[in-house]
């Protein structure tokens, strides 16, 4: 792989579209426009590969849950163990008197990350949360 | 407004970030780059601006409801007159046996489009429906 | 199918869940609560149910385009005409002096509607454009 | 706050809607319909209170960079040492050879999150990132 071997090529565009794109870029804080493009670009490449559920992505699993509902902490683990040749790190973090965020990195085929996230999400005590993924070898294109 | 005064400019970018860019604009059938990455742009000011609830946007709303429900269809139109001046045109559809599809256009601002669709959506015997928002503004950009 | 049986159960919720919810369904619009947990739940089915590329669903897509641009308007009517059997209705409204608004009603598999969509999307002079998915079946439950 | 006291209400559906309701949730594995209604309910309320710019959410960062480019990570730490009252914590992954994923959870107000994501995510090697809102008030409803 040689991402560092840059290509150059023109793009023509209408004059207003491109000055509203040069402002939007200002406030966003963006340096130049390639850069500004090449995210754009890699969003959709990424959105696009993480639906297929076969592709190896990385999930950003995030759920709160009440640590006062019994037994949920220890079915947690003991679910999550069943996945730790995926789990790259978890982070524990108490939001206040009740509630727990854990935050979860998982590697693996984006369907089983679909079904796990599914699964955590739907145990009682678990109060909200939302899965979101990223490919990595897109981000190599 | 000159739209058709077209700029050209050059993008950076890695080759094999391109590649892949390339690849999925002949998937979707972009006839070239140029054009591939004027819609990501448009389509980033859109969401942007219909974001702002006092900019003049069209909206998109599609519900479907049960005919059989009593005194909807009078409901429906006797709320969507307050709107007449808003509402640009209706299309009816008879999905099946039970169900009509109901399409409108409507011209106004973000918020106030916002809370017309909230109205009929809410309303006994709609039982599915979406609002989508573009801008006529950054079409012109 | 006999949708108009109801069917009555009871569910359990903490009491400041459910002042929540009664709060935000006043504001809303809905007359009761039933009405209002049908509709979440109905929008979770069929959230479910366009994602299976075969299942049969009703897709509105609208597109604006720039009626200037040269044998755009024949392009899109002789591919929409490969369809003619899955369009139900079109609808077109006139923005402004430059872009027409285009509204298409289509009954088929999710995925064929996927990429019919695709192929306007990208079609030169389509400046915008979304699909929304709807399933009659799921309407039925 | 006494988020234990259940309330208990009834709820009247079509038969046909609680049955395809039904098999969704053991489909995803919830334990009872209350547990599925009442995240269906979270989830709607949450996605509310974050659209409030002035709220305090909890922003969940993730954001992916090459850690080649220079001075990217003295950027990055640098920025983010102006928010350090707000930045609960941050987990730090070797993705592959080049990249990094970093994780950070952030209490704050949501417009004043979302800025930050924004300036974070539009600098030069920062590749991919997406900000998710949770709110800590919402969970105790």
């Amino acid at each position: 792989m040689k991402q560092d071997e840059l290509v150059r090529f023109g793009v023509s565009m209408e004059g207003t579209l491109l000055d509203a794109f040069d402002e939007l870029n200002t406030v966003k804080g963006y340096a130049n426009r390639s850069e500004a493009i090449r995210d754009l670009i890699r969003d959709q490449l990424i959105t696009e590969t993480v639906q297929d559920a076969d592709a190896i992505v990385v999930g950003i699993l995030f759920y709160v849950y009440d640590h006062h509902i019994r037994e949920l902490e220890s079915n947690l683990t003991g679910f999550q163990h069943n996945f730790y040749h995926s789990i790259i790190s978890s982070t524990h973090i108490h939001l206040d008197h009740d509630h727990c965020l854990e935050l979860t990195i998982i590697k693996d085929r984006a369907g089983k990350i679909q079904e796990m996230a599914e699964h955590i999400l739907s145990m009682k005590g678990v109060r909200y949360g939302k899965l979101m993924l990223t490919s990595v070898d897109a981000l190599h294109e």
